[in-house]
């Protein structure tokens, strides 16, 4: 699809407000193209101003402009991601590929209201954005069409690069804050940010480089330990520090606490993207981070051995099918019950102490479902377990091993 | 099998120097047991005098006692876990469960030398050790049988408690150090610590409570980073900051360097044993842990998508059955053939910043096998891999995409 | 535990109402023991007169003797182990597996309402049975004991083998039917057979040594195809050629038709114990093979790719912890849960023709979330996807081919 | 790329010899391209002159035409995708698609030595074989490019049907045998055929419809079990009926017993195809499938459990990457070295009745690594297996059991 299929149409456009959004917004409606512009209210950390990027959307030439409430649905899929121990190649906490969902979530119905049937955005031909800003839709709309500037020859040869773009937009009178000097670039939403590409494409830049917006450096984090106690109630934070707050409150209070603490800020990656390119980022999500060490700890009480497995296939691939962007299909669905199954169990208050980027175990309570006794793991005690029982479990796990030895199968020291 | 089983016979005891091996070689020898005292030197952190075990062992009963080199077939074996990614659970770098295969291959030699057919240990009924000591020998010698005195009644009744142990030694003349006192027990070798039991059991427990042996808490740790850089070749640590050592050197090095640094300090798990029940640990893998990271940051570069997705089936799959005791394992000879066939690959040189129990990326270098370019990730120019092409793929993607949605199976928003 | 520990209580015997069952309930009572005597109503199809089985109890000593509807929850469980193409590697049904389930659920309130708390049955010390038997019981009622005569050594010195429990009978005047020349031994229920042991624990016996009971075998089925029609809708059978029955009734007739025709007759497997050890099966699950073969078809047309893989890892997992007697399990939850998830998709009505153990496929009409589109899928047309957008897809599959051919690490011809 | 990339130059083109080879010959050549018509000898079964194919594609225009060996190659291959149990999606075993593979690895030689940088051949945009032949080449010769007919725009526009094809051939004086009634189209090598399009698209079509060219249907099959016995030796199978052979040999001998039975002939499949689209094929693969059946018996005797669950993931996800062409990456080489070491345990003889489709199990012999012990397994004697120690080993697992009923965990009836 080029700019030439939507000549009198209209399009929704999913805008950040920044130097893509400006250029693509004033370039499509100078070529006749009605544009909705629509930015998603994802709590952006890196943004002050969000409210305003309507008022410079239509600076720009849109036809309209709104802000999309996004935070709620953002939180509750950041917990799903959180609860299925969703990070990407055992790293990535997935932050920005959900906010991808959620912004999608949050604008179709507005799109759907004004009939649009052709969606557009600012995401790159290299990139996993534009493979999920295109998914997304198609499965949940598959008559609405993605039309992507970034595939389009016209707009390329034109516009391909940022030096052009920061040209375009001066010579156009369009109001930008963005400069040619910028090392790296920054995407955000509350639960968490993305450095890529620039200097940190070489992997000879240390992680240092960045300039960490949700917290501080392990360095720069405070001398003294803060603790912290957040509660669950089947898979659900209900509340930090023994006060009861909404998922969104949760994130932010988390977010403050380790980001101070220098937990979950900094984790650098090289990822296979979803086109299979290896890319590298940079990746700050303090509270999601911590929130997701909390859980896990919960689940360390809860799931048997055979549950542990399965869940970690279950992880992996749901982390997987996250990162690329495929939230909507059927598999996601699959994945998703399984770990609704158990979330169902994950009830406990877990304590820890954070300091400088470690999160140290302190206590957990309150966990009905949980599978632990002390009683029953001692080593020292007669209780439940007979210390004779085990003779009988070993007489026929070594005559399996002793079967494997004899058909000459074992391996050698 | 019970110690009348062994009466005018010979047995092999796998002995550490502590309370229970004094224990068991002095009552197995006062019934008329012959016993060859095996202590394998793993390098155990928490003993300065290990030349000094088999004079003890004698002093209790021993007929005879021997010291086994161990530390060159750990290293190698830990490499191998390493190379794995092998922590069980996502988190225990299984470096007990590691050693108990490295001490049955340590001394098998000397227990055949001697025609000796039985071998014994002071594991006790409920735990991980006593399976690892039953199904390691089984595999390698089907003809050898285990006898374990912590599931023979005669001697749980005697002496089936620390407490009676102690007094039993006292009683005996007995050279002990143990006391009553300790707050939990630990195991030691050059890779790795397991602290447990004791007051470990009670979940309220904070990590803090252990004194670490291989290194500084991150609390405790210096100020200021310290830079390492480790070169693997083919999947094999051959120097640290330019300085070629050995398998053992390196682990010994990295040993002080992440422990003074609190890397791999304090690891608090709460995990399914082999027999089904829960326990905790806290565990100290510095060098180890360090290792795992500069590999799995080498494995990051050259891993594609689907490798990286079967490797981590393998992986998990591999650290289950290491803390299984399954090392001789077909299963285990089928994983370590997918390991070795990618360690082949892992060949780069990683630098990193140790901040306080953090590790930090620095540079990556001189990774032949790399499959990152900076120049096909880019987001900016053109070149390997035209913007267009992306059109193609996910044209195809969302076909699909859309097939699914009009078969009603896609989620709802 | 032994018999003495349930002197002067009382016991719940599940019994078939064979050989075992009389010398089982007999010698109990003799030994001052009173037995409840249950039989579920399998639909047995070796027993002719299962409501004479509680009379015989009676006869042998047991002080009370009921027979309790099973069929209905055995076909809902067994429908489930389908929707999950649940065969433990990849052959066996579970039709054995899955009875005992349905015994234990069966039984477990008239147990209950009478306040036993011991669970007694005639499974042998190496099999499968004598686990499913003791681990349903302990994950539905965890309070509820089992005590197996098989593990007694008490009764096995004295009743051991089958010789001795034939003698027992006659010398205790109980009537029994068994001879001791009985080839093998068979296990049934109305959705399969297990035919096991004798003579068939030899690797040189044939499977046609079996005489079959559900059906024919291919030699022996008729010399034309005979055409049968299944719909299903969300996941359950409803109708045979057109005409509604219930799961029971679905059943049943898929027996006399595949049965007829050889299909799911004489499937032969060595398998792996849930103890480890390895044994040889005969099975026959007419209906159920069938019905597996046509719910296996609508999958066809309703997983896509990725949903297919995670399923067939669901699926095996499923298989084997069914077979492990894992049915109550938070694991099968889970696998449930996926299951569940897709067979709401699987709506259609797919046509066989069925000849001498082959099953052919017919025809598939009214799936209506089926991906299959001829249209789509066509080599010939140009329609919805482009022949050109392939190519956009090959330019980015090869960039990643490529790049690990410039990595060297592809294989060599 | 387009045909006016190739101008100047020389390509190779992969030609079977059929309508689509020769139009594309002429086309190219009458473009001014010079070609080298490669030609794979794989044992079609359906072309009866293979050694004329060059000679007629010289007469098409080729400005050189050969025919290269590669059945051996290709029976090497789909020996080593019958040891991965490698059929897609459960039931196609990959026949067309590693014959791909072979083509491309017997042709390669011959094209490097002619400095030939360009390949191209005759598949569709939809298929998988396009895939295939783009996947296989840039792994094995990055910088060999592929140029595909069906995916240039002057091409599609001139010949994109089968009508114009032909009409084509007939304006040109090219002879083919090719006639616009083929009711469905037909790939063939020694190892398998696939039937597909045509009228095989519709559901509704049976898979009767369909002519064997391998093999007859179960109907047409004799009324009489036909015995047949292979041997394996360390996976490979080395003789059938007692009589040695080499591979290439028993492929053809079993296709012949097999297939005359009713054996692999007529499998119906409604797969995912590499693309995503859903396309429905009908197999032929008598020799494969009957070794395929033969090794799966083998590995029934070998694998333990703990080995059987993980070569059940490696198969599955090997079909899928053999069917997707990824032959020659580095996750087909893991994959294989998990299949190269069990198949090295493989060694047995194993006789099975062949009947009108049915492969019933005769007998299995000499098979040194087997597991299978009528000792250990049968139920009646007290062997090496104690049935008290079973009492240990479920003591223990119900422990397991019982603490997830008193975590409320465990399901309800």
């Amino acid at each position: 699809m080029t700019w030439k299929d939507l000549r009198g149409g209209k399009v929704a456009a999913f805008v950040s407000g920044g130097l893509d959004s400006t250029t693509v917004i004033h370039w499509l409606t100078s070529h006749g193209i009605k544009v909705l512009a629509v930015t998603a209210d994802l709590g952006q950390p890196d943004e002050k101003n969000l409210e305003d990027v309507p008022r410079r959307m239509k600076a720009a030439g849109a036809t309209e402009a709104i802000l999309v409430p996004g935070k709620e649905i953002l939180a509750r899929y950041m917990l799903q991601v959180i609860q299925g121990l969703g990070h990407y190649e055992g790293k990535y906490l997935n932050t920005t590929g959900i906010a991808r969902m959620a912004t999608v979530a949050a604008a179709l119905g507005e799109i759907k209201k004004r009939g649009i049937k052709i969606i557009t955005h600012g995401a790159t031909g290299r990139g996993n954005d534009q493979v999920r800003f295109e998914l997304a839709p198609a499965m949940l709309e598959p008559n609405i069409k993605v039309y992507a500037p970034w595939r389009d020859p016209d707009f390329i040869s034109e516009l391909g690069g940022r030096k052009q773009m920061i040209e375009y937009c001066h010579k156009n009178g369009l109001k930008i804050s963005a400069t040619l000097e910028k090392p790296y670039s920054t995407d955000a939403n509350f639960c968490g940010l993305t450095h890529e590409a620039g200097k940190l494409e070489s992997l000879k830049t240390p992680t240092s480089l960045v300039s960490f917006i949700m917290g501080n450096s392990p360095q720069k984090a405070p001398n003294r330990e803060e603790r912290v106690s957040i509660r669950f109630e089947k898979g659900v934070p209900v509340s930090v520090n023994g006060k009861r707050m909404n998922l969104v409150g949760i994130f932010e209070k988390l977010n403050k606490i380790a980001g101070k603490n220098g937990v979950g800020i900094g984790i650098d990656v090289v990822e296979n993207r979803r086109i299979g390119i290896k890319s590298r980022g940079v990746y700050e999500s303090p509270g999601a981070s911590l929130l997701e060490i909390a859980y896990e700890k919960i689940l360390e009480l809860i799931l048997d051995g055979n549950r542990r497995e399965f869940f970690d296939q279950v992880s992996r691939k749901f982390a997987k099918a996250v990162y690329r962007g495929e939230w909507f299909s059927p598999l996601i669905s699959d994945l998703l019950a399984v770990i609704s199954n158990i979330s169902h169990f994950a009830t406990g208050s877990v304590t820890f102490d954070l300091y400088k980027g470690n999160v140290s175990f302190v206590k957990m309570e309150n966990a009905p479902h949980s599978l632990y006794s002390s009683e029953r793991s001692s080593m020292e005690k007669i209780g439940e377990v007979s210390h004779e029982a085990a003779q009988g479990y070993l007489d026929l796990a070594t005559v399996v091993a002793r079967a494997l030895a004899y058909a000459k199968q074992t391996r050698k020291i």
